[in-house]
């Protein structure tokens, strides 16, 4: 008989009983330890904010739960992280609520919620809130985690996740690299696994967002580029405000590794998920500026001005390819790769 | 050829593409509709709050989907708004994040959606912000609903979710009838089923807990009695406070369908779910003034002083049964019945 079985996750420790008291001090306040969170109150309360309050969620579903680069822990820190940040808020606060699979192993959930600890330093939140469900085995997939997320907002900041002042000849900013994430976890599924030394993007941008926003009033919108990648965001912006884009392929950085694995499964690179890249509509007066700035973060090292926002073809999304020819970039319709985060 | 197939939900419909922003537009904005939704933003953007935010989050897993009194929409809106309500606050907003199996009736869904927006006008709550995850076919059960909360707390009630101002003397009340809600969803699974006339009491306590706060000082600690039961909230605050209860059997009303299911089942109905049962500890000046006011609420016509806090056994719950016995309540240490909410 083994000795040390390994632990994992009964029904009992979703019962909200004995074992859930203990799963949530062995693990979720052990890691996640803040002075909120410690009340363990069926609300954090939380002190009074500024002038707005900007309030997200995400349910992360991501399939493989580890993948190169992080796993779903980090994902969904960042994921909540970056959608407050992208609207101009402060990142504050989050909840994580976790459905888990009966079996579940303990050691891969401490290993996922000590990631989300350190993601949340590493961005500045605190983690103040939170539940558990157990679900039977086989009836659920491992692993899924919601975060909600709350951040301050000053007044001044608030029509920029409305993107109601983008104007045409505003330039549009991405912040690297796209495709990262959906090749990352791409090549970490199972029966798909080839060689790429590649990482996920999956990163907070918070920090980074805040420096632009802090030496420009020239930024009109922002979205972080995840499902549906690069392209829906466009696609998104083009429809909501009836307004074209046009932008250039030679422009738009995409990783060699990236681009090689899209074109073996078929994929295009603008479709793929990232999980730390933001897309900026610009001021064309203060593009520059907003692109140094990103530059002098490690994340936007490779951030670049990839097009503009034109008159021309209303609601329409046109690039210029590398040999010279326009093709519309539309919507995507079905799945491209499902449970990417 | 079927004609009318039934809509499911396809995995495209979490692509974050074109079959998402159909879903978005057709089901969750058409039910839910409000000028901040609307704005379909990352982060829902927010008024500034008063003194301080409360903030919670829950998933909700419950199975069946659907049950006597309710669904799981209803559940997650009433759960949420009720964990708001405990901590002194004023619901204000929700979020709403769905994990929806591949092949999900579009119909359900909709009937789910639109149960949770008619439980939020009844709550007097919005909800602004939301996100939608497929899951292939056998890698989740139907339908996992997360709902996050934000409300507003002023600081005079911000001691009431830490329960700091519990004393020995302090009665405790409890809204009405223990156990309804575990016994109907227990009554609603397969292979389960039994003839019980008997509904879940799954409700918004939100407006009858402020009536309370509202004629009394003296309400020191609230608790929705869900997971766990009547059996757990009291559990929980004789272990924080470190202070013993003692609750009298013949006070706790219990319908007499809810006490012949758990005969027949083995269950006691201390330990049972509640979705619309609030537990109290009040000022025992101010208990008579408490429970009037919850009696004179629908959801509080059988409300009872149960038992109150004391100075001796600390740490231990002692119920006085019927026949004049004493025995200890404990915390429950494995599951009672998984999937209750």
């Amino acid at each position: 008989m083994n000795k040390n079985p390994e632990k994992v996750i009964l029904l009992g420790h979703g019962s909200g009983g004995k074992l859930s008291h203990d799963l949530i001090r062995d693990i979720f306040v052990k890691y996640f330890h803040n002075k909120i969170l410690s009340e363990q109150t069926d609300s954090a309360c939380l002190p009074g904010a500024g002038e707005e309050i900007a309030f997200t969620t995400d349910s992360y579903v991501v399939d493989p739960i580890f993948f190169p680069g992080g796993n779903i822990g980090k994902l969904a820190v960042c994921g909540t992280v970056n959608d407050l940040a992208v609207s101009g808020a402060i990142p504050q606060y989050l909840s994580a609520s976790f459905i888990i699979e009966e079996g579940f192993s303990m050691k891969d959930l401490e290993k996922i919620v000590s990631t989300m600890a350190e993601e949340s330093r590493k961005a500045g939140v605190k983690i103040v809130t939170g539940d558990t469900k157990v679900i039977n085995k086989g009836k659920c997939d491992k692993l899924f985690i919601n975060t909600s997320g709350v951040g301050y907002l000053s007044r001044e900041h608030h029509p920029i996740s409305a993107g109601s002042k983008i104007a045409p000849g505003d330039k549009i900013i991405v912040s690297g690299s796209v495709g990262d994430h959906g090749v990352a976890v791409l090549s970490a599924r199972e029966n798909m696994s080839f060689s790429v030394n590649l990482k996920s993007d999956c990163a907070s941008l918070n920090k980074m967002i805040w420096s632009a926003l802090n030496i420009s009033t020239g930024i009109r919108f922002m979205r972080d580029a995840t499902r549906g990648g690069l392209a829906t965001v466009l696609c998104e912006i083009s429809e909501t405000r009836r307004l074209g884009i046009e932008i250039d392929e030679e422009n738009i950085p995409v990783k060699s590794s990236v681009q090689s694995a899209c074109e073996i499964f078929g994929y295009d690179p603008l479709y793929m998920a990232n999980e730390g890249k933001v897309v900026m509509v610009v001021d064309p007066a203060d593009a520059d500026k907003v692109l140094d700035t990103l530059r002098q973060d490690t994340l936007g090292k490779q951030a670049s001005i990839i097009g503009e926002i034109t008159e021309k073809h209303p609601a329409k999304v046109i690039l210029k390819t590398g040999i010279g020819g326009r093709r519309i970039v539309d919507m995507l319709t079905g799945e491209q790769l499902p449970r990417i985060c």
